[in-house]
């Protein structure tokens, strides 16, 4: 089974995500950073990466982003995790009894509305999820809990106190699965393909209606687009793009000939979601 | 001089920003969160209101892109804020002898270098910067300081043990100035006119082409292009879209008639850098 290179300590979304996508049997190997994560991947310390893109309310992950377009990496596969917290604290801690709860600023202000409604308890940022989980389980104490996901509750044996304590039900990340080799498609007929660039045009008008067009052409279907600045370079942009679909080569070509720049970050099978009920 | 409501404690960047763009006699408001600051402006405690919409390294913050789309509330004008980073601490303390550095995650992983390079300093995980620089002055402990903007060293009486200490020189926040009425042009012929519009378009082939063949035809420059996945609806898309130059009603009419959704969220002058040295 291959080892999986996640950014995070054991019980984050992204070890969730890696079981999800590999199955049980998969080796999941914690990384302190997203660079660390990256390296894991080049040097063969990892066969693959799960790496978090866009998160349906919080945006896109900019610096897993650059990390794309500047490692030697190729995006094999894609997830769409289901994002879910829990009040989590030491076996015998009554709900009533919590004074602190210690989770990462974004999941906090996610699980604004349970908090609000539970006014005896201070927030206190920490820098992760399932790291907060494993301090308070560490401490012990009667007092504390941390907002995590569930699988952060198992593996440090801590229990839930209340469950979907995020405020809005959808909230998914999108993650890409990334390896040193592209997609070898073993994958039926009725697979829909997705396929990632980073593209570069002239910062005149229209420059990147001229892009589009020979997507239109090539009738494959847009499902996301960023600008990004380029930095140290006013007024010129790059653009992520997704589509579905699979282009000519004809088509490939005429996008090459109408950009400054054209990565192309992986071919992949459309991805589903893991983690709903 | 107008009452200008942020989103923060005094010495945030958010209040560099509103003396910037106002002028030392504005009086800002701070508020505990985007949404208060929407309804201060829209309820009439505050004239306008400072947002932070896009930082060149995090990406976009999606929340306010919502607010901006769901509220009824107007762009009438934008900056762009140099972030800068001091280590504070209270008077008398030497670097030597600070253990704990205290900040919001973000800028913690931002200022990662200079951590690096000092291996006693353990960061600890605050809710924001300025909050953080507040702490730490009103324990006046000789082994704690904070990771935050200057002006928050001015406003809670610390020094700074070191400056400038970002990773990237390059980290700017994008924010836009909201106010109740559309903007009121009094700018010279010399000012570039910046348009803000969430746009909808069918998830269909070339959809997104059409509309910005639109925008090619009126001669207007795309600065900005952003998709949102519609909550709950799956493959339907929106897009927020920014450009300079002033489009006739003709082309305004044309875009409308090719998207399903058409929201203008202001036009106003092209934003300055505030912050340089």
């Amino acid at each position: 089974m291959p080892t999986v290179a996640y950014q995070g300590v054991p019980g984050a979304n992204s070890e969730a995500a890696t079981f999800g996508y590999f199955g049980p049997d998969a080796t999941p190997l914690p990384c302190e950073s997203f660079a660390v994560l990256f390296a894991a991947v080049l040097d063969g310390a990892a066969s693959y990466g799960v790496v978090p893109i866009e998160n349906s309310l919080a945006g896109s992950v900019i610096d897993n982003y650059d990390l794309l377009a500047q490692r030697d990496v190729t995006i094999v596969g894609e997830l769409f995790l289901l994002i879910r917290y829990q009040l989590l604290a030491p076996p015998g801690v009554r709900l009533d009894d919590v004074r602190r709860v210690y989770s990462h600023p974004q999941a906090l202000a996610q699980s604004h509305d349970f908090i609000a409604a539970h006014p005896a308890l201070t927030p206190v940022a920490d820098f992760d999820t399932a790291g907060a989980a494993r301090e308070v389980a560490a401490r012990g104490r009667a007092d504390e809990a941390a907002i995590a996901p569930p699988q952060a509750g198992v593996r440090y044996g801590l229990v839930s106190l209340a469950e979907d304590i995020q405020s809005h039900a959808e909230n998914y990340t999108r993650m890409v699965i990334i390896g040193r080799e592209p997609y070898a498609p073993t994958a039926g007929a009725e697979t829909v393909w997705k396929t990632s660039v980073l593209a570069g045009v002239r910062h005149e008008t229209g420059s990147l209606a001229t892009l589009l067009d020979v997507l239109r052409d090539a009738r494959v279907n847009l499902t996301k687009i960023e600008s990004r600045p380029v930095v140290g370079e006013p007024w010129a942009y790059r653009f992520f793009l997704d589509w579905e679909g699979l282009m000519s080569q004809e088509h490939l070509a005429a996008a090459r000939a109408v950009t400054t720049l054209w990565k192309q970050l992986g071919t992949y099978p459309r991805g589903q979601i893991i983690g709903a009920p």
